[in-house]
């Protein structure tokens, strides 16, 4: 048997992310010797009791937090400032935080400042999920097969940095690091860029007069069909995303927005040499990712 | 066994959708008793002779119309007049022209003038297919369970009209009506825009510096992939759709522009009650989807 990777393992927030996490070390995966979780409601700490896949639950955030070697933050990124101020007087000297944030540079914002000398924060960011949240919605192969993007801070102790990269191994993960703007970037383009756009073309289509949107629910094609699929997911933890990745998505936001305007304009003057371009680099892009088994 | 709808059934054009008319007929569907093929290249033509879908395949465009009961344009909606010039003085008296493609305003534009009296035109639009493209990409299920709209002209014979739901009937198809004008305004929504929003955000990332264009097409999350599934598309096909319904397309790209601009306004001033609403909008359109069993 593998030996577990730490003794006691703290999980704050219980939703897909924290959830998935925990049923992993359920399923034996030696991610620790007890896994204690909490989160924000009554209710969900009850779910996960009733649910079992905690070794303990914690109703106050303290206690939670209190002995662990390793605390990951598993909760939308706007609200780690406060959950850092409740939690870092009650870290243990030589523990590790560490998160599962779809942010970066709003995450080592808001958790240096509170960081107790002797704490090693390794930030982390697992780039699988799917449109479920809350309690119910995990499951320990959620990982497998995904990457995780660890973006250390300069000067953090090798050792945490190698033990966050152990655990998404046992998660089934590959581990790739990045600097944390060069992360928030990449995500605001493949992710969060295109999660604006679903967003918003659903707004567009239901703003429609009432006999147009009526018939575009009925013939939604294909294309349309993907959009909504990626437009089904969390609400809190989408409006933090946005609010906490801003300039990453606004720039891309604004090159997208001016190739858009480019490809109309090419429409209205009819200029066929330009959108076969167009096209075609979509295919490029495409091919790519099939050689590469991402699509 | 059900008799044949028509007699002689003629498909311009051999690729997706032609091919998929073809294997039909051939897997017992009775669309007629004999199909007649044509496509631009003699590759194509010989492909389709060694594929042995069609009952007779002609090198000459206006030999294959000359005695054909029904005619359907399968073929880019941007080759339609050059075809129809070439068609309409073979067309047989009392013959139904009708077609299959993605826009339909500009088809009753290109094919109406020359049409000769006695003809009768049904356009219409099967809302399936695939990224795929060419004559082996095809098969005999691909309408099945799939929309068609057809958008008869005013004074067009009833008879005619019939003829062509019944044809799509016979692919497994539901049949719905509308009038040229809608059509138009919904497909530029439901499947246009979706279209050249994928293209475009797959240039959008292709011109990102080199480091960055690495990690994207290593880390592209499920969002980016949907859309460079919807990418994946013939290059002809999209550029006619998107010249040949250009007041649609560019009218639904301005209203999605000033929504994303707005979403993007939302994010830069923080203003969280947007962005809460915009994603709340997206996840209603997704649930009205998934109960109209569409998602
Ligand atoms: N879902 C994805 O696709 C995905 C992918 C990669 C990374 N992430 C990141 O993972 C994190 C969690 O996402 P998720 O999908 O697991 O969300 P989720 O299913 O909505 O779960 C969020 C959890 O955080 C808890 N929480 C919220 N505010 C809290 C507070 N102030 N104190 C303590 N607990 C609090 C919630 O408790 P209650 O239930 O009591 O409110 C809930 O258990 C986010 O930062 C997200 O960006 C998500
Ligand atoms: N694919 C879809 O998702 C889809 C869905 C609904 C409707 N449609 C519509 O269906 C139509 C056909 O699309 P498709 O996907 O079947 O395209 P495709 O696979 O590319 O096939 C197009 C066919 O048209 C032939 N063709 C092109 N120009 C011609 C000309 N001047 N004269 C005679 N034949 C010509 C081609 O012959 P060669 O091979 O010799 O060039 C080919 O056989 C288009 O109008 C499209 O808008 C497509």
């Amino acid at each position: 048997m593998t030996e577990p990777l730490f003794d006691r393992l703290c999980l704050i927030g219980a939703g897909l992310i924290g959830g998935s996490i925990a049923r992993r070390n359920r399923e034996g995966h030696a991610l620790a010797r007890e896994v204690i979780v909490t989160a924000n409601s009554q209710a969900t700490r009850d779910r996960v009791r009733e649910l079992g896949f905690a070794d303990r639950v914690e109703d106050d955030i303290a206690a939670a937090v209190r002995d662990a070697d390793c605390v990951i933050l598993c909760v939308p990124v706007g609200v780690y400032a406060q959950v850092m101020a409740k939690i870092a007087p009650h870290l243990k000297p030589g523990a590790i935080l560490t998160d599962v944030g779809s942010t970066k540079g709003s995450v080592i914002r808001d958790l240096t400042p509170l960081l107790p000398a002797g704490v090693h924060l390794v930030p982390a960011h697992p780039m699988a999920g799917t449109e479920y949240s809350g309690p119910d919605s995990g499951f320990p192969t959620l990982f497998e097969g995904r990457y995780v993007i660890v973006t250390p801070t300069e000067g953090t102790d090798p050792a945490a940095v190698e033990k966050v990269r152990e655990l998404w191994r046992r998660c089934g993960s590959m581990i790739e690091s990045m600097d944390p703007v060069t992360h928030d970037k990449v995500v605001a383009i493949v992710s969060h860029l295109p999660h604006l756009i679903a967003f918003t073309i659903c707004g567009t289509a239901d703003d429609l007069s009432e006999e147009t949107r009526e018939s575009v629910l009925k013939f939604a094609a294909s294309g349309f069909r993907d959009f909504t699929r990626i437009a089904g997911s969390d609400v809190n933890m989408w409006r933090d995303v946005f609010l906490n990745n801003r300039e990453a998505v606004l720039e891309m936001l604004a090159r997208f927005t001016e190739d858009a305007q480019a490809f109309g304009r090419a429409i209205r003057w009819g200029e066929a040499g330009f959108i076969e371009d167009r096209i075609k680099r979509g295919r490029k892009i495409r091919h790519s990712l099939i050689e590469r088994k991402q699509a």
